[in-house]
């Protein structure tokens, strides 16, 4: 039985096909106003948040509301019995799954596509495993074709740490689908591309460049700057090397990217030594900048994927 | 006006006849994917959850979410004035019950039967006070009739620290009502049903046989595995006993249970060591292990017991 | 854009027009039983509480789901970026707003009006900031109007820690749009109402006489007694005269209250020694103390503020 559950696990559990089904949906929903909730009156999306979340929680319950549902389970890391080491990440999930019609889950480490064979629901990747934002990267993928037209072929630019963001690891390998050439400044060579990343995505279409910010900045169709906070267990001084060198990026800097193209910083956009990644006034006033469009857009982003991964007909 | 009440603050608030009722509700909201969201429209379920949950709330926010509703409230014990020591209990309740249809209250040790005498709103025990989950004893109950048919006369096994169990206690009070016999093997007698509890059951109706686990494995209609999780306070010395005592089962010990027989293991399954009180994955493969089952059907019968005791017609 | 939104981000944000209309459609809304949820189905509120609340949030909470819609976000100050210091306010406020229709905030210092000048969404003080709980002040009006008939040039009498107040800064602010008269006892001057507030409060039309509890108890339309608990920050000698002067009021006290007034006890109502500020259960049994009343009478308030806010007609 529970094989024959759809779930996003990772960005590789969709084909093309499926996202451009739920672009194709969340272009539909994202509509202001408009009453949604006869789409899936009564339904309810379980949260396992088992580390911080501001705006991937705050998206995908704002989602299951806008359709007439609600959400449950444990929106943040405080007070859950995995908090208090009492449970097992699997047996509370299981738990989570008897009381929700879909799970959305984030987990510093958690296996969520191995978890996925043995679940009794849909779940989605909120940012679940040390190497991707799964559902961000649909977020991105949607803003991104409603701001360029299209996302097939792009040129995409990375400046920062892609080896400890999980939201750009999530993104090379949604965009490699769409046969993206990446050109990655990763700032000091520790934070470059995962190998394992870079080949998978080589074999799905993708291109890399290794290049300097300053060399790519003007090219690109969409920059993308990562945010500053690096997984746990980084080596201290090569984190002090990369708050060195990396460059705080404002109104000048933006103006050297394309007119045509789009930028983008993450959120959230704190660096260890306490700075911003980019100068945020300066770029939220660009209106090449997607970071709070993609936002605004999660929650119909959200809707779509929850309602394609329940079969709901839309 | 608050003695028109109807509480559900300890198993005794209700007769048989009462939970005969909300079993003949919870059965009409058993269906998957039935829209129910007309019952209770804009209706609010308080928490007071003063200790950590993860089923409890769960299912009874997915209750009033499939209801029409939603909840407010406290739902973990982080972030509340009672938590941080600048108001009691009273106090946060009588507050509570004020933007609230109905509350459900988990606290280690308060009394909810005498504060029921001067609440407000109707009252669901979630596990609270040091005696009882009220709550779930209503769930296992319609899990095990749904499985078994008809809970009248049944044989129960108990194996673990009944006395430190809410769950349990609660159970033995309910199925009391109905005539049970008990099979009880607390492991260590330090850790037998307290003379209190067993007293009130054998006024009820229910008689208890003293015995070891092996001796009634294969007679009982339903076998209890009790969570390995004290109630703070008790002796280290007997505990450690306890756990060296303890029978980690698994699919050659449920071998033994009788082919139309159930069991059970209560969640969180950890014990004080780190272990699981039984070999998970064997008892969930099992077809007569209603652990889930009972997870599963929670949510039908707490909006069976909410719409009970707010005297909405079903 | 962001100018065209409406806030209610201090009480001076509202003329008095803008606050009969909100209590006249509160009156609507204060209704039991009746249904709501057509009122503003799938709609969002957003909830940024940076520190504890029972009361506010649960009541937001409630009239949000009345109204049809649901909540989302930040419901308590733990499990946050901001509380782990990842991120700034305004960059979480900022993100809040993508995903909801409206914003609650509670922070102990954060300038939420001149955030409100680049809002996206409208926002609504939850008691944010040093000086006010601008929307608890609307809920003390709305239950005082329905008590006392009508709330223009009332004697208005504070017992308690004014200075540290915020809801008794945000009531006076109001009533003093209605003409009222202050009679205030601070129990040491240290705390009595700051000059800025009395001098803002007297141009807008009030007037302050300082006076001793026992001269004005006898006199005054609404009895306020002020929580015990300072803002952070406090001389710890002030607040231990504070607290040793301090007179807790009982039945005998209130038995000099007129019997045609009313009056009210904060919530938490507990003093830095453990005591609480009177004594509730003799409070709560004079049918004159307004304290639960204006929590029941919260919810409509609130369903009123946000349709308001929201311009959605009523």
């Amino acid at each position: 039985m529970p094989n024959t559950i759809r779930h996003y696990s990772q960005v590789n559990d969709f084909t093309k096909k499926d996202f451009e089904e739920v672009l194709r949906r969340a272009k539909i929903f994202d509509v202001n106003g408009k009453d949604f909730t006869n789409v899936a009156p009564g339904k309810v999306l379980g949260l396992g948040f088992f580390q911080e979340s501001t705006r991937t929680a705050s998206g995908a319950e704002s989602a299951i509301i806008r359709l007439g549902g609600g959400w449950n389970g444990i929106p943040s890391p405080a007070g859950s019995y995995v908090n208090i080491g009492e449970e097992s990440m699997e047996d509370t999930l299981d738990s989570l799954s008897d009381s929700a019609n879909i799970l959305i889950v984030r987990h510093k480490s958690f296996d969520l596509t191995s978890y996925s064979k043995k679940a009794t629901v849909p779940l989605i990747n909120g940012m679940c495993g040390g190497d991707e934002h799964s559902a961000g990267a649909i977020g991105m993928g949607y803003t991104l074709k409603k701001k360029l037209g299209n996302i097939d072929n792009l040129k995409i630019g990375f400046y920062g740490m892609v080896k400890s963001s999980r939201p750009a690891k999530a993104n090379i390998r949604l965009l490699a689908k769409y046969g993206a050439t990446f050109y990655v400044d990763p700032v000091v060579s520790e934070f470059d591309t995962p190998e394992f990343i870079r080949k998978e995505a080589e074999a799905a279409g993708a291109k890399f460049v290794s290049a300097k910010l300053e060399d790519f900045i003007g090219e690109v169709d969409f920059l993308n700057v990562i945010e500053g906070l690096p997984q746990p267990g980084e080596d201290p001084k090569v984190l002090e090397q990369y708050n060195k060198k990396f460059k705080i990026m404002g109104k000048k800097d933006f103006a050297r990217v394309r007119k045509d193209a789009a930028f983008y910083y993450c959120m959230p956009a704190m660096m260890t030594d306490g700075r911003t990644i980019v100068n945020i006034a300066e770029a939220d006033a660009d209106s090449r900048c997607l970071s709070h469009a993609m936002l605004r857009e999660w929650t119909p982003v959200m809707m779509a994927l929850i309602t394609y991964l329940l079969d709901i007909k839309v």
